[in-house]
């Protein structure tokens, strides 16, 4: 493909983003594919001269959106959102171009320095601990997602607490692992991978809020320490998956310090919150964390991957994942002077991702992303606000962000068979999770184009299924 | 920013990365920029207020680019190539604009049946074993990087040979694990994140060509048996990286069966191949392999990142890597009809990368695809054969792919002299590494763009720095 030929189809493909952002919402949300459905409309065998560009963004329309499940859509609630924007996608097209491989700082300085000062900018950006800036001790560097940064947590902490034992001659101890019962799947994922198995893991019991005891993860350390175990690390969670409930990060901190365990504070999606002064205590306790994450592809714009990790000693997380082949030897990284990021993570290669990250600060600058936070804000309320003066419906977990955790109050049978008809509705898309046992809806508001009128329609298609629902049982 | 606006600036970037497309042979391949002098140059602070879109674009110009290792530059020779194209570009900017996130089947039905149905044509292309064909109980998945591909086999393997006891209580046992002391970096970084330790990496001596010894794996196999250990899993490389050894899997496989290990085969450069008939003996003894990857983002033209990882049997992955928490939950999982790649990998969240290996293919097509390949090795050998003729320099590793070792026969001082002062002139980029202790350089022929001019211009460099040299020490 000539430079005059991407031109024109860079363009087509441009042109294809922008019609899909006008038009997201006339396609149902959540997908109506059935399994296969995609896979038989294409061809069985990979053609054997090359294709017009045309005809690829043709089957685009045809085969694959049918297949989409709209995450861009601003009635998509599910989950947690993966919200992106113009100036995300552009740097995400830039480093596409650029095609640079910042395994090393060598192999593309721009692409480590970048990372390191949009980093430090959200050091600022959020009012983090500076002991997370690179200008210390610490650093941040930019993770596919929480899960892999949790991993690395966890082998920088085996490692500290062993000394580096783990890493030369295997796991030679029973180590231990803590966050709460509400705690993100990836962290019983991050014990199995590491070779400490689920047993090691210890899920500490939760308040009426969601968040962990503080003193159930003492006792539980004390009696794991009496039982002849190593604690290793704590997982805290500022923002629990099913309920955005905040781990008293402060208190489990003191508990880490007693027992010399690595303190992880998992805010993925949360995190954002702290762009905004008056919600900083999301991030309250975190000046005694080890390491902590955020993913700005959840909330702040930028179009998945981006997760930011930081750690407080980067020499920790470098020495438990750095393995020096001849063959990546290189003047600069002998100096000592510099960041090479493949020592800070799983896989050796990696994107030039913070090219999204500047794109977006830049574009939005901080008062734009406190903005976006803040209109979301205002809109859960406006959706809590509804729920509670509805007889049928009732709030489940306290709000305080943008998620809403509610039920029907005919029971879980009613409460699942709204979530089933609304999504396939193509109206919005909800998830589920439960609480105490109760099948629980979670409408999560951070989609990048949510305003009020799709709120309302939201609410309004709910009710609508519900009062359905009511009628046909009599 | 509004689709207009994003018409706007999109055809800006566009216009942009084909601007970039038609200069990139005249910037310095290697980055001349000193640590710090990118950061030195970006503000301290984020902008209170957003900016404009062309502030990005020129400092994009003036500060990221004088920080840029040129990957995509056709005199680029260094490590392995990560080569790009317009169509995989184009297919990561499309991807960029769906924003979706792959993680379960029904989060976007597309995203996982289109990947599916790529590596299934990509059984086809490369006539790989039909164990691998996701109609059978095996399959492929994308993920970000080979290293990331072993480390999952090595789950998997850990998993099977200790019937899932590591993933529920720890690791319970002295395992080891087998490659050859030219197996990537990615082997020891493995098994140390796994909890094995590097002491259960057994380094198997190689023969003249830097190819395992398969008897000596079967000696040290038996050796560690005798010693009470459970051998585990052997890494088999299918092209090394220091000189693109083949393993001998066929015999490997024999050890590997006769034991009950896991056989990984990692051939991430090489494996694009055997996209032509004629290099298809780089896959011999594929066929008893439990598992294997090969890097489209290396040597065939899709952008990083994209690792293709291929399972015989996806059960023995899918029950190492599952973790299934009540807000995942879904009706088309619970059916059992169709695929969670979630399962497949370490991260829960994934991009729509099958798009750029969809657009990568059908623009080609298969013919296309190996034209580039036979070019590449027709320049290559057109590289060996003045090698060969001069009486300075000799071929260290036979070559029998895109990459030639070569090295000054006046030995390591004046050939790392050579690569320092080539590297500098900014006229091509190549990378060394160590055979037999001794100093030898690299030059893997696999950029998109690479003629025989930019051959010819290369060894014409080297020979006019070599002789410079030689000159100096009179």
């Amino acid at each position: 493909m000539s430079p005059d030929d991407f031109r024109r189809h860079g363009r087509a493909v441009i042109d294809w983003i922008a019609g899909y952002m006008e038009s997201v919402e006339t396609h149902p949300v959540l997908s109506r594919s059935e399994p296969g459905e995609v896979r038989a409309r294409l061809p069985q065998h990979p053609p054997e001269m090359g294709e017009p560009f045309e005809a690829m963004l043709r089957d685009v329309d045809e085969i694959v959106l049918p297949g989409i499940t709209h995450w861009q859509s601003p009635t998509f609630f599910a989950y947690f959102p993966a919200n992106a924007s113009g100036p995300a996608i552009l740097g995400e097209l830039l480093s596409a171009g650029l095609g640079v491989q910042g395994m090393l700082w060598t192999t593309s300085p721009a692409c480590t320095e970048l990372e390191t000062h949009m980093l430090d900018w959200l050091v600022e950006l959020l009012d983090l601990p500076e002991r997370f800036s690179s200008r210390g001790p610490g650093g941040g560097v930019i993770q596919d997602s929480a899960s892999s940064a949790t991993l690395c947590a966890l082998i920088a902490a085996r490692e500290r607490v062993t000394s580096g034992a783990c890493n030369r001659s295997g796991i030679d101890r029973r180590l231990t692992v803590y966050s709460s019962s509400e705690a993100h799947s990836s962290v019983e994922k991050a014990v199995r991978v590491a070779g400490l198995g689920s047993d090691s893991l210890r899920a500490v019991p939760i308040d009426a809020s969601g968040a962990m005891k503080a003193d159930a993860l003492r006792m539980q350390v004390t009696r794991d320490v009496a039982d002849g175990a190593t604690p290793c690390l704590v997982v805290a969670t500022a923002g629990t998956t099913s309920s955005l409930a905040l781990d008293p990060v402060a208190e489990i901190a003191e508990v880490c310090e007693s027992h010399g365990m690595w303190l992880h504070v998992d805010a993925a999606m949360a995190g954002t919150a702290a762009l905004c002064p008056e919600l900083r205590f999301v991030n309250d306790g975190l000046e005694s964390a080890d390491s902590y994450c955020f993913n700005p592809h959840k909330w702040m714009l930028v179009n998945f991957d981006c997760d930011c990790f930081y750690v407080s000693d980067r020499a920790a997380l470098i020495n438990a994942l750095s393995v020096l082949p001849e063959y990546l030897r290189n003047e600069a990284s002998e100096s000592g002077d510099v960041i090479d990021y493949r020592d800070w993570q799983i896989p050796l290669g990696r994107r030039f991702r913070a090219l999204k990250l500047w794109f977006v600060i830049r574009h939005y600058g901080i008062e734009g992303l406190r903005a976006f936070v803040r209109r979301h804000i205002e809109l859960t309320h406006a959706l809590v606000e509804w729920i509670e003066d509805d007889p049928d419906f009732e709030i489940v977990s306290p709000p305080w962000l943008n998620l809403v955790c509610f039920s029907h109050r005919a029971g879980d049978e009613v409460t699942q068979e709204i979530m089933r008809r609304v999504n396939a509705s193509g109206r919005m898309y909800i998830t589920h999770t439960r609480v105490d046992e109760r099948v629980v809806l979670r409408m999560c508001v951070g989609q990048t184009h949510t305003e009020s009128e799709h709120i309302e329609r939201a609410w309004s298609t709910l009710r609508q299924t519900a009062a359905e629902i009511a009628a046909e049982r009599g």
